[in-house]
């Protein structure tokens, strides 16, 4: 893909052509608590997938979906999707401290899972879907969109392995989010429910790491939360912060807050840095701030260039697809089962670990 | 000097006047070993200050500085400068570990001193140096140059006094350098003499943070440095970084690293990104990779605006006429002595508490 410049090509597959043909794979979705369900069954649709049953309890967001997604058909009770054995896949982002207990239950019913991340909130959640996944030959897959839908990570993912920066040596990750408290459903705010932020927009963080550095394994050495502006919302950890470092001695470094302020033109100014023995890259995923750039910018300074990218409309999301295959195909090209896991236990851990920060501790020192 | 839009003028005093006449500041250099020195005296000289004696043991490095500072006088010995009554400061950028030894003579001579970063290398000289200032009422003070001389940080602390971004919560600095291990003296390598990354180009991560955060006091919650790429130095460390909790809740992370690669247009891409309740500001210090934009880069998202400004020529460097006028008139408004100590205080801690990383912890685990 790297000509010896430097450059990259455009590949000639601008995005993921469809994998299989229409009902070659089919999958419901259950659960719409969270906005992501829309990039998990755009993502699958547009790589192949065909889309049957929609179910929540809530009418309302039945509703909705089916304005974007108008040939789904509404299921009256979740059995009706469990029990249907025409689907191979079932997705879904209900509440996060939820998501397990849906899963056993889909892949009992001899279907694969596509979990919105965080997939679980519990290391006791964590054991149970990973016997479950043996014991069916399941998949719990999950969609950590922050580098699987976001083709600048997707970009940056494949340079990597081209190895133009050498061998990777670190990950720092910044993932800034609005808050917008007033739109947010009750159990957002509610620590039990959504993990906790290292759990919840930490685990996009953890899962890049991971992938990055090609780690199989890490350690939780240090993390941090903190309530710093939100005392109205004692459950929401409004910031947090972590550094892990894996086992072939590679480390990270990542926050996540909710202080993404009014005048930025998006959600969150999230970036990667990533830095190898002979070069480094920045990831700026959703604006280049203060200047015209959009989404979807990569920048490499290795020892040929210093070099400013944009990825948007190049590469596509090829997870969705190979996620299919991987189904159809039993294999485990998109994401392997365990890299999925490990991403998740060690959110779970930061988040456990957490030591809290923040204008209390001037009360109580250090 | 900011309107209610958030615009920033550009500040009548472009650069520091002179803030003294011609001898009513005199100050010599002694000790060359490292390139610093050279801002250091072109820095008090812009502000007004009268250059006198310049010593090393090394002809070379004096006939040097004579090139670029024609008008200094070289003293045959150090005592030919410790024992001058005229000069009322001596810079001095000797060997890190020599730095406080030659500091204590330098003010039971009389005299301020005024060393580069790391000011010193062990808590003990910490608390010797300590005991001196008080002893002799002298200044220490230190070249933090990646703020003081650098006038995008310069900006950014007058942004944050100023209230844009709020209450700052976290600092995040990135410290790469070029090795060029070549044309490095045989000290730079030697652990006990540079001090260690984390004390070294450290200290100028922590002297940030505790200057943008407003903190007087932190704990270092972890450290971590490594020899990645360079064994056949193995007192270098080549990488270290860094997470500090301050008294007042804010936290810093910072890394430092000597993996710049070669195809960048300067020595490094220093960063610094200042988290605040109500906006963030990243300074691009001295590229702004990817564009034709220079060194002096700073960004502002706030409630109001969104926007890239080049700092360069605005604001001038305003430590070093402040530090002459401290000495003269017995004030603190360049840096306070706390201040300096403080900061490498912290990056000697850090260092002391660093933990080994790298990929010899392959073979022992985590």
């Amino acid at each position: 893909m790297k000509n010896k410049d430097g450059m990259y090509y455009v590949p000639a597959q601008k995005k993921a052509a469809k994998v299989c043909a229409a009902g070659d794979f089919i999958f419901s979705a259950a659960g719409l608590d969270h906005g992501h369900i829309y990039g998990m069954v755009s993502g699958l649709i547009n790589a192949g997938a065909t889309l049957k049953y929609v179910y929540d309890p809530d009418p309302a967001k039945v509703a909705a979906f089916l304005k974007t997604f108008p040939t789904a058909v509404p299921a009256s009770r979740e059995a009706q999707v469990l029990d249907d054995k025409e689907a191979q896949l079932v997705a879904s982002a209900c509440v996060t401290s939820e998501r397990c207990a849906l899963g056993l239950k889909v892949m009992d019913s001899g279907k694969h899972y596509f979990a919105d991340k965080a997939p679980l909130t519990t290391l006791e959640q964590l054991e149970s879907a990973q016997k479950k996944v043996i014991a069916t030959d399941k998949k719990y897959a999950v969609y950590y969109s922050e580098r699987l839908h976001v083709e600048s990570a997707v970009l940056a993912g494949m340079m990597i392995k081209d190895g133009v920066i050498g061998q990777v040596l670190q990950v720092i990750g910044l993932g800034p989010h609005r808050l917008n408290a007033p739109t947010r459903p009750a159990w957002f705010f509610e620590k039990e429910k959504y993990g906790g932020i290292l759990c919840d927009i930490g685990s996009h963080q953890i899962e890049q790491y991971l992938y990055f550095a090609g780690e199989e394994d890490a350690q939780v050495v240090r993390s941090q939360i903190a309530n710093y502006k939100n005392p109205a919302h004692p459950g929401l950890d409004d910031f947090g912060d972590a550094m892990l470092v894996g086992q072939n001695g590679t480390t990270n470094y990542f926050r996540v807050d909710w202080f993404t302020p009014d005048a930025l033109r998006t959600w969150g100014d999230g970036r990667t840095m990533i830095l190898g023995t002979d070069g480094y890259i920045e990831i700026r995923k959703y604006a280049d701030i203060g200047t015209d750039g959009g989404a979807d910018t990569v920048l490499l300074v290795n020892h040929e260039t210093e070099k400013k990218m944009s990825a948007a409309g190049t590469v596509g999301f090829p997870f969705f697809g190979e996620l299919i295959l991987d189904c159809l195909n039993h294999t485990e090209r998109a994401m392997t089962q365990a890299h999925a896991f490990k991403a998740a236990e060690l959110c779970i851990k930061a988040q456990l670990q957490a030591v809290r920060i923040g204008p209390e501790i001037r009360d109580g020192g250090l």
